[in-house]
């Protein structure tokens, strides 16, 4: 089993793993306020949906210990402006916007006691966040299971671990369960350019896992899907919306598109809390823009030449129809997506 | 007009550009014996079908310039031994085996000529494949350049310019054409993991020819293609056999599978040296694994975990039914490509 401690809270830091600096070093980021966070969330120090939504709980913990001495018109305030700082921190993962209304909620509802109580029971929610995404990966995860069967070659994309959570995984986590279920399968892992989550955080899970693996360029995984080399896919979600439409990291999008030509199942493992009921179709998704030096310098080594522009969007959104099933906490929800996640409301 | 002497003959040295080390510097490469020019194709000093293809027909050249004072006998024995080596520095490139062939053809021819008539008559070959070359593209470019569009937004992948030939290239040579006329082109260059001659080589030269660009993750151009953001895709080709498949730089199948399901015309750009008449179909062509360390570092940097381990083919083929055409020197061969290719036989 995995002992990953991705976000581990005590006596007022949030200690989080530093993800910029693995597989080769492996250091770990404290944060003492809730800009800490927010610039931890911004940089990718942490990343993968619900990891982001569990650091963002945190750090209202921070914000709130940090206000603990105003009164509380000032503290009600000074939360607020923590916890828009924090929302705004990256635009594409619906786990954040969760977290942070989560937040808000406990806010709202003990509004009128003490500021050491409201402190408490903001302590307690983000408590409650963590430990329910670990149950809730664990759930994921054994529904997973179910359909993966013995000896399976199975694609992944981006780090959907135990690094992009509070618990084992989600597409990952699927994968893990079918590994300690002794299914024998194997593993093939994209790269994920730009920011190489695949390289640098799959492989390095899937190796102190134990699980048979091979780390691919992103374009590789085509020419396997078409040869029949791949008998399942499981990707991860920053948001999925009412229809089904998934954002994902990119290159998502054009695995679903070549795992749809050739017939390969196609599974999306999220929890019910990437669903944004308050979103019809994937059109309306704000796909996050980085900056060009993740695809323009590897480290401080330049590669492309000074001056190239370049297009650089996180994300891409996957069409429903392109997607087998979503894999939840809940079960696996199938076609008519539309149906299956107004069920869930 | 380009002016990227990508491979130079004079006085007994070939001059290659370095292309490992562009675009942060711009290093000649000097190949003084037929060993030299062996390692600049096997470690991809100089890359590109139809520019390996030049420099293997040089490697020939010095190889006779060495052999120049031996016996006829030794002579030929040792120019056989020579093309061999030069004949398997890379295995997927058909222009390799093709140039290696014309110089066994012309030492066939006059093999009962002294030793030093046989040197000149491999020197005029080289410089005959060379010109072609520039020719070739040229003839190219133009019947390329017919299909764009006035301000057609093009996608390319790899590198397939002057770097890549002699001349100023295949499907960046008809980019190139489109821009020279005037039609305010915009092109979205693929970096092209792992090698990325994309993001090193084709940024370098639209740079240089001041063609506006922009600079993308191979996993991005799945969604521009689908939002109806790319007008035209042209790829090179390292190998086509008789019914129109393609081996080219891996990731070119992958977007001709996105190409065919959105309806973006996806054209191959290669002089008719590339066809292999031998092959009925892309199954039969052997595609080239490279080694691990092309995906883990990047220059020296590690990027993946020590022991992973990896899937690096070079190349994929893309089927016929996913090209739209093949422009050629001698004009755009449509489908069926397996009655178009025959009649250039």
């Amino acid at each position: 089993m995995s002992k990953i401690n991705t976000i581990e809270y005590k006596e007022g830091i949030l200690y989080l793993i530093d993800q910029r600096k693995l597989p080769m070093s492996h250091v770990t980021f404290e944060c003492k306020t809730y800009q800490d966070v927010d610039y931890a969330i911004r940089d990718m120090v942490v990343r993968g949906a619900p990891a982001i939504g569990a650091a963002a709980a945190y750090g209202a913990v921070l914000a709130a210990k940090e206000f603990i001495n105003e009164s509380k018109e000032v503290f009600l305030i000074k939360m607020e402006t923590a916890l828009e700082a924090l929302n705004c921190s990256r635009p594409t993962a619906v786990n954040l916007m969760w977290a942070v209304k989560r937040m808000r909620t406990v806010i709202e509802k003990y509004r009128e006691s003490t500021v050491n109580d409201i402190y408490k029971k903001i302590n307690e929610e983000a408590d409650i966040i963590l430990t329910d995404d670990i149950a809730t990966n664990k759930a994921m995860a054994e529904w997973g299971n179910k359909i993966v069967p013995k000896g399976a070659v199975i694609l992944t994309h981006c780090n959907t671990g135990a690094l992009a959570t509070a618990g084992q995984g989600t597409a990952l986590g699927v994968i893990k369960e079918a590994h300690y279920s002794g299914k024998n399968i194997f593993v093939y892992a994209d790269e994920t350019r730009p920011r190489m989550q695949g390289a640098r955080l799959t492989a390095w899970e899937l190796m102190q896992e134990g699980i048979p693996a091979k780390l691919i360029a992103d374009s590789v995984a085509a020419t396997l899907i078409r040869d029949g080399k791949i008998d399942l896919i499981f990707v991860g979600a920053d948001r999925i919306t009412l229809n089904g439409d998934t954002a994902n990291k990119i290159g998502t999008f054009m695995l679903s598109v070549v795992a749809k030509a050739y017939n390969v199942p196609f599974y999306v493992v999220a929890p019910t809390s990437t669903i944004d009921f308050n979103m019809e179709t994937g059109k309306e998704i704000q796909i996050e823009e980085r900056t060009a030096e993740e695809v323009t310098n590897i480290e401080n080594i330049r590669i492309a030449p000074e001056g190239i522009a370049v297009y650089n969007p996180a994300f891409d959104v996957t069409p429903h129809e392109n997607i087998t099933g979503i894999i939840t906490e809940k079960g696996i929800l199938s076609a008519p997506f539309i149906n299956s996640i107004q069920k869930l409301k």
